[in-house]
């Protein structure tokens, strides 16, 4: 498919909260996630222009569920942390894409990389059978 | 309304996670709710002989959705922690009810108490309007 | 004890994540907890120039430790509601505060309310017992 | 290293709880990294005979933090499903190790399949700097 690199990158700070941190003081791990998740929102909002409960419903699609996740922890983030999460669109696939969010902690250092393959989703008129379905150019370019 | 008293205590045992625990090492709070408020599918489960999902369907509601809650916390409970919920309602209104909840160490003290004020609500056929509606003999009577 | 009455009120916005809300679509009750135990947090560093990890550390103590809490649900936030959470010390004691937060929906109406009751922790310095304190007059008036 | 093939596998259940799932009625993923890591702590509980607090304090480490996790989502799990979590190590090396998890549905289904990369990780009496450690004989032997 010949389509526009995806260029957009998405940043957002927060900070790592008390009920973020497991015994050790770190992030419980399956919170890095849940961040990830929000930030992947977060990127489609900048880049289409309205929240992700409206661009679903606008392009009629069902969600972009996950199908593949990974991340790899190079330094933990503690309670109290101001971060930030940057994230990219790394590959538009017919109708899957890839996300990538790297986690930096106050000083730059990478803390936390994330990888995610999502499906873009509908659900058939007919039988509501759910599948995958193609990703509209008008999303694409958003990204360009 | 003259009605049986409720009578059903319902036990669950269950171990505290690492993933349940804050920086002090002990459960962050939060996560006590989410435990009672499985504690209650679990006591209805116990008193309808099936799970919530069914029963919700089999009466015809939308579920019983919290109107207030409230915990005290007593001794905290610690990761590795093996404690019991002990669960029982308390009060049947017409459309209402109360839950309580006692979280019980392995020493037998009392670590934290819960209470819930839930609410036997359904979707109106025509509009669907959400409201309150009478919680039917047959669920009283499966606590008495 | 003869204190200035508390006054700050912190406000701070958020958005319903995906993550937050349950299969009614709602936020899953004890994710309000959460909300408002970094509400607290948020407060005090408001009203002491610094972050909780900062200020514990000042003050040479172990946390607020919660003993007592309530919400009471009146309209719930669904998925991508922008919320104001308003939050307050409602009453200093001796080694012990109240504090009330409001969650506010777009249109302005009240979403939850929840309530806190917390306690000045420290650790002795002989054998390690843990025991409420009284809270610093420093700590009242920045709040007064 | 000459070792003896991990082949201990543990298998636990568990039911999918309301707070669990999203708005689309499925597991929220983030959720499925909580119950792996309660996995694997069930895992080592297995293998060593004791829960994995006294395991960490009995070999001296600080415990065995993850590097690397991934999960593939193949049939989403939902509120009330009863599924199984089967976990086995699938690679010790010098001081790391890799953990495989497969979420079971009712019927067989693999609806998840989880990867872990952890490190054996102490403390150093002096500096108190946080390093990698072989992993003991005897934790190989207890998984043979």
């Amino acid at each position: 498919m010949d389509m526009a690199e995806p260029r957009l990158v998405h940043r957002r700070a927060l900070t790592i909260e008390w009920g973020d941190c497991d015994p050790a003081g770190i992030v419980f791990y399956p919170r890095y996630f849940a961040m990830f998740d929000a930030s992947t929102a977060a990127l489609f909002q900048a880049a289409l222009g309205m929240p992700k409960i409206a661009w679903t419903a606008r392009f009629g699609i069902l969600g972009i569920p996950m199908v593949d996740t990974r991340a790899k922890f190079h330094v933990p983030a503690v309670y109290g942390d101001e971060v930030v999460i940057e994230s990219r669109i790394t590959a538009f696939r017919r109708s899957s894409f890839d996300v990538t969010h790297r986690l930096l902690k106050a000083d730059g250092a990478l803390g936390v990389e994330g990888f995610e393959t999502r499906v873009w989703t509908v659900r058939e008129a007919e039988g509501g059978r759910i599948r995958s379905a193609p990703i509209p150019e008008e999303v694409l370019a958003a990204f360009a």
